[in-house]
């Protein structure tokens, strides 16, 4: 039996979009146009103090490179998403969304810009939730950050391709936020829409 | 001059420990015996919802890999730490401090066993906070994470020998928490005590 869709929304350039995906349902995050990254941050419905953690998803999976058969685990260390699907390939799980702040010291621009840090604090309050403090390390679709032998990082240009996406099955309920990001190196200069499915489990 | 040393203490094995660093204050971090792990976290005292951030870390430095020259940043982007000195030369800031889960999920041991993210936080209850959610990732000195092309990770024994150390410059007043690590693996089967120093600026 085909899943059934129960949610599709665009993300026009430069938002974010707040929603609950319950245990089962899988959130396809598809970059229609191609080199657009996504930000994913998830809290847990039972406890709005547990979120997706980077060093607990790369501590249990013994990688840095997430991809299908991975799952991402909460700071307490319970599975939150099983990567189902993924045909892009590349996504990063190292760098914090961006920021006003972002900006500023990476870009030297201290003028208003949209960024994901901003777009998925409004996508939670969205759901009545107030995260604290600074957003943590979010799971950033699409991004493509190159590594040296010597560690040094590099965000490159997003390897996707028009169409690619990724499925995560949520293992538990979730406040689910999601953006098309706002930030030029990370995009290839160009900022494009994202779009996200959700169908039930 | 010579800096004043306002403090010294040694951690047993597997411990952790919990103390207020000013701004401008260095706290050194000494694998007294080596290949010993300290994981560090740190809030800020003007706003504990303001902690160590590995992703802003990352973004602002271009590495994974932190040594003298770096400075670690909190998630709300503001230097916390300033690293001066470093002789052991390879550090961790991409896993999260062992924990209960850690020793469940990694090494299938669901007996008692001591762990940092207890003993971090006990630490942060000593100075009467109480830490919201899993602990988000640790700077972890001396700990030597082998990372493949592929971006496969490892746990490697540390570098580090007797004496090696690392200085971290408070920038701004801080909630520390240090401790002498209890994770099997980091520390190539051994568990060694940490001194810490704290110096004024």
């Amino acid at each position: 039996m085909a899943p059934i869709l129960r949610e599709r929304k665009r993300l026009p350039p430069q938002s974010g979009y707040g929603l609950r995906i319950g245990r089962g349902e899988v959130l396809r995050i598809i970059d229609v146009e191609g080199e657009q990254v996504s930000d994913v941050m998830a809290f847990a419905a039972d406890d709005l103090d547990d979120c997706l953690s980077s060093g607990r998803s790369i501590d249990y999976n013994d990688t840095i490179r997430f991809t299908a058969g991975h799952v991402l685990y909460s700071a307490r260390s319970r599975p939150m998403f099983s990567v189902v699907e993924d045909t892009a390939g590349r996504h990063d799980f190292l760098y914090t969304p961006c920021s006003p702040d972002t900006f500023r010291i990476i870009y030297g621009n201290t003028n208003d810009h949209p960024s994901c840090e901003e777009n998925l604090r409004a996508a939670f309050r969205s759901m009545g939730m107030v995260p604290r403090g600074g957003l943590p390390t979010t799971f950033n679709a699409f991004m493509n950050v190159a590594m040296g032998e010597d560690g040094r990082v590099r965000v490159d240009p997003p390897t996707s391709r028009a169409g690619d996406h990724i499925d995560l099955r949520a293992e538990m309920d979730l406040l689910v936020g999601v953006t098309a990001c706002s930030a030029e190196m990370s995009n290839n200069y160009a900022f494009k829409p994202i779009v996200i499915e959700v169908y039930r489990g």
